[in-house]
């Protein structure tokens, strides 16, 4: 199974891409997709549609898999990742893909087993459950991947529990 | 000038377009497009992008205004408006449309002539100011025409202001 894992922001987009076979998984692609504050928000906005789009080509992704739930304090930037997440999702429909949805809260029992669990720590498993010598280039990047991850093993307990029904 | 205005959302998307010349502004074209909460977000995202790029050609618009601040108590809210806006300047970008925006102050006081203005204010200048017989068939179009008739009146006093400077 083909997972991205995309971590939305007009400013910053993180994409993260894992092969998942059984109990394995391994890093597929890493990018991270940066606009400029300069440049007008439709351009900003199609350049993060085209890099999701080019992004589910070339690791010929199966599911997508964004945040679901957002917590930003300030009006302004809940508006903004939501454009982007807006387009990210158009850009999977448009690819016929799939997209799935898990809050941080999730993310943080499928990776650490405990929703007390912190950033840095997330982080920790990314690495560590891909094998990862050196920390991805930006923690965008790094939360990508942990989405993805977390719905590899969501997929897993669904095997599982599937196959302890047969 | 062709003026397409927008009022995003993620259930009902609001257009108006009118045709302003000089002292004089028609209405072109009124749409409200609905989507089905029992479709996925993707699904519902497509939609919306489909009718403005859709808008855009059938009215020939030459620029598409959007509201520039919003004012939402919850952040989901926020978050759903966010995801309509991104597929919204997409397509305009895709159709080479540039987009202006306003925030909620200057639109009343564009229309009215004072920020304190309220909604029904507003909506009552919409239809004076385009000779409607009857209001528009939802607030989001109303709102939309609102908005193409804020950018008209800027286009109006820069316009004078540019002819005094002769």
């Amino acid at each position: 199974m083909r997972i991205l894992g995309v971590d939305p922001g007009l400013a910053n987009l993180g994409l993260g891409a894992i092969e998942a076979r059984g109990s394995e998984a391994r890093l597929l692609s890493t990018e991270l997709v940066r606009t400029r504050s300069r440049d007008d928000d439709g351009a900003r906005l199609a350049l993060l549609y085209d890099a999701v789009r080019a992004a589910i080509v070339v690791v010929d992704a199966e599911v997508l898999v964004v945040e679901g739930q957002f917590f930003h304090r300030q009006r302004d930037a809940a508006m903004k990742v939501g454009q982007a997440l807006g387009v990210v999702r158009l850009a999977a429909h448009h690819a016929g893909v799939p997209v799935s949805s898990y809050g941080p809260l999730q993310v943080k029992q499928a990776l650490v087993g405990t929703g007390r669990a912190d950033k840095a720590q997330v982080a920790y498993m990314v690495r560590a459950l891909l094998g990862l010598t050196s920390a991805p280039p930006s923690h965008h990047v790094s939360d990508a991947l942990a989405l993805a991850l977390t719905h590899w093993s969501a997929h897993r307990v669904t095997a599982r529990a599937a196959s302890q029904r047969l």
